[in-house]
C-alpha cells in the first residue's frame, strides 16, 4: 500500500434521468472505476447542522452518493500539507465520491430537515478495521456560514 | 433454470440504528442470502399515486429497499393461481424484498410526497434482458382506497 493522498478521491458526476411518476437516479455500476467489490451497502441520515465526525478506515473503499438533500463531507490526513479537503454534494450537484482507505472524514448535514447518505463500500463493516475520534479532535471550522 | 414462483420473493427485516444527528439504516451485505452479486445500485424516486409498471427481467434478480416513504409492490407471473403478490414496504416496515428473474413487477408510491427505491442489481442494466408492458396490459386494483 503506497501513500495515500487526498487527491486519491474521486468525484464522478451521476446521470438523474427524468420519468413520469419519478425520476432514476444512477449511483454505482460494476464497470465503473470506483467499483472496488462490494462488501455492504447502507443508507446515513444527517440532520440539518449535525455533524458526523470523525472515522477512519484500515481497509475500506466507501462510494459515497447522497439521493436526497445537501451533506458536506471533510476529509483530512494526518501530517499532509492542504491537510483538509471538502465537498458539499447532493440533490443540485449529484456525484458520487470514492474514497480510499487511511483518510480521516466527517460530514454534517447542510440541506434543510434530514438528508441522506448511501456508501456502498468494498468490506462488510468490520469494528476492528475502523478507528474514531471525536469531532474536537480534529480541528476543523464547521461553521455553515 | 426451473420454474419461478411468486413464493421466491423473500422478505428480509432490516435494521435501523438511532444515531444522534441521524439513523443509519442496514440495506445489503455480501453475506447475505439474497445477494447474488453486483451489477449495479440506482435509485427510483416515485410520486404518491404514481404508478411504474411493468418490467420483467429475464435475468436480474433485485434487491429492493425503500429508505424513504412507503411503496407498493405488486409481483405477478402469468398463469400461476394466486397470481398477484403485493407488498406494502418502507420506513415503518423497514425490510429488503429479494426478486428472482422471470417475474412481471409494478410499484406505486403510497407515502406522502416523493417515496424513494433503492435496487441492488446482481447485473447492471441491460436493455436486452428487460421487457415492458403498459399498466393497463396486465389489470390490477392499484386503487389505494
Amino acid at each position: 500500500m503506497g501513500v495515500v493522498n487526498l487527491m486519491d478521491i474521486c468525484e464522478t458526476p451521476l446521470t438523474r434521468i427524468s420519468a413520469a411518476g419519478g425520476d432514476v437516479m444512477h449511483a454505482l455500476k460494476n464497470s465503473d472505476n470506483g467499483f472496488k467489490g462490494f462488501g455492504e451497502v447502507y443508507f446515513s441520515w444527517v440532520e440539518q447542522g449535525a455533524i458526523k465526525a470523525w472515522k477512519y478506515h484500515q481497509n475500506m473503499t466507501l462510494n459515497l452518493v447522497v439521493p436526497l438533500g445537501e451533506i458536506r463531507f471533510v476529509f483530512h490526513i494526518k501530517n499532509q500539507e492542504n491537510c483538509f479537503r471538502t465537498f458539499i454534494i447532493g440533490e443540485e450537484r449529484y456525484v458520487r465520491l470514492t474514497v480510499p482507505p487511511r483518510i480521516w472524514f466527517g460530514f454534517q448535514g447542510i440541506g434543510s430537515g434530514q438528508s441522506l447518505l448511501m456508501n456502498l463500500a468494498n468490506i462488510p463493516h468490520d469494528p476492528d478495521e475502523v478507528q474514531r475520534k471525536k469531532t474536537s479532535e480534529i480541528v476543523y471550522n464547521w461553521s455553515t456560514q
